[in-house]
């Protein structure tokens, strides 16, 4: 029941309102499985690097009994390369430098064993890319993509062929906007569902997300945090949580969405507290198991039983 | 143990993508009112209408149980008139014409039979106003009070001074920050505890609301809609349900609080789905329980026993 990850890996320079890494491990195949292996411990990599990746954070990928098999690494050019800088509120940011490197050459061959992977995370690359990848499977039960503005504006068709053929989609909600021409939130998740995804999740940032499935909505709201210290990778985070839940758990009931909501706004509220990966490092059962619990009491409540509360 | 309102009493002419009403009732001590009524049936009306302001509006006040004494009626000058237009995302609005009217001599003197009630709304309205209230009361438990940026920017001092002597605050994310310096919530938070009151409610519009108290934090989506008619009176909707629940009920332990909030968002996502006060006019208790349900299936989970779910 293998949970099949395809998406970048990067090393990403950063900058924000707290202070600066460079060239550190990144990219949304990087922070989806590393973050659904917190959930699920049968999860394959497929991405490319490039000759200065690190091969310490290889093993790191390994250490987290991530397949890497599915990683290419590229004979001559440098890995992908990001340099952004987030502004004061950390909810906008300015792309200094993107350097494709390697990722341009990024054309992924599923590797014969993969191929009837069951539950499958596309994480945000070309449409045309994550299309290909679906042709190639011979077993998926459930596909959640990721996609972005950039895609929107400029692969819009190609978007639309690929929406045909996923279960989930996971969209920011300025995206959701944009892909459907909908200002309104349930509006664009309705648009969306016609287009193909039978289940929507659009994430609000430090607003949390919505889950929309059939006629029903759940919300889940983001941890108010003191010291959010670096967003990237927080969408990634918060999808390879949802993920290697439902595969992990093998049932896609409403119920278990729900729980998906909130292991995946769970594991993305700790990704945010240290700069790239670093959160994602080391984490105990027991800090998630913590993390969960102050959700929980973030959002559980009892309704009164004949005028007076339960408690 | 009566629950005192206190705020403006209005006409409004409100212009959304969807439509336009002239001269139609509103106000923050109206909708507060009005929504607490629906949660509690002791609740006194503190107020000023104008010459122009139609009967049938008193009447229907009085129709939900709503003690109107203490509603004064200028003898020469109109009612507080504002005219207000909401651009397409309905999260802006322009303000076309404000006319304070009768609501410029607002100078509450609280009824002696009203001194002893225990539990205070104070609604948006000049801090000088609500400190003055405040100084008339024999035996208040829960003082809860509504700002706006207007007294942020005009009357700070005045402001900080009435916050020492309340409760609860209810303030909309904007404001928190303009208040405080502060750009994070939880931070905004912190210090506007430092300033007086010890919980404090941070209204979000269409992403809901959050309540600190102590060191716990609770969040309350808004329900996502579809069709949001005009979001006039949302944050006076809620602040009447959270406070008619919590005088209902006597009982500000969290977890009553929880439910507050619930019942307070339930009420605000009704009355926006109208025009002005119209959404609050004649509410059955089952389309009250019905938004409530809602509300639970939008929040609640179940955590997993032993990695399964419990459903």
């Amino acid at each position: 029941m293998s949970l099949l990850v395809i998406g970048s890996i990067a090393l990403d320079t950063l900058e924000t309102p707290f202070g600066k890494v460079e060239y550190a491990v990144g990219g949304s195949g990087t922070f989806i499985s590393t973050s659904a292996s917190y959930f699920y411990d049968d999860i394959k990599l497929i991405g490319i690097v490039g000759t200065d990746f690190p091969n310490e954070e290889l093993e790191f990928l390994k250490s987290r009994n991530i397949d890497i098999s599915g990683v290419l690494k590229h004979p001559e050019k440098k890995t992908f390369h990001w340099h952004g800088k987030y502004n004061y509120d950390l909810n906008t940011r300015d792309s200094i430098v993107t350097e494709l490197n390697a990722f341009e050459d990024f054309n992924p061959e599923i590797p014969a064993s993969f191929r009837d992977s069951p539950y499958i995370c596309l994480g945000n690359v070309d449409p045309e890319i994550q299309l290909k990848v679906i042709n190639q499977l011979t077993n998926p039960k459930i596909i959640m993509m990721d996609t972005m503005n950039f895609w929107i504006e400029m692969k819009k068709n190609k978007l639309f062929e690929t929406m045909k053929h996923v279960n989930i989609i996971s969209i920011n909600d300025s995206e959701a906007r944009e892909l459907t021409g909908e200002y309104n939130l349930v509006s664009a998740a309705k648009r969306m569902k016609e287009l193909g995804p039978e289940i929507i999740v659009i994430k609000k940032g430090e607003h949390g997300a919505l889950l929309f499935n059939g006629n029903n909505v759940f919300a889940a709201p983001a941890l108010p945090l003191e010291n959010v210290f670096d967003p990237t990778g927080a969408g990634d985070s918060f999808a390879g949580g949802f993920m290697g839940w439902i595969a992990g758990t093998d049932d896609t009931s409403l119920d278990n969405l729900k729980l998906a909501m909130i292991y995946g706004s769970a594991i993305a509220s700790i990704s945010v507290e240290k700069f790239s990966l670093e959160g994602l490092r080391e984490l105990s059962n027991s800090s998630i198991e913590e993390r969960l619990n102050s959700f929980k009491n973030l959002t559980q409540f009892d309704f009164p039983v004949n005028g007076k509360s339960n408690n």
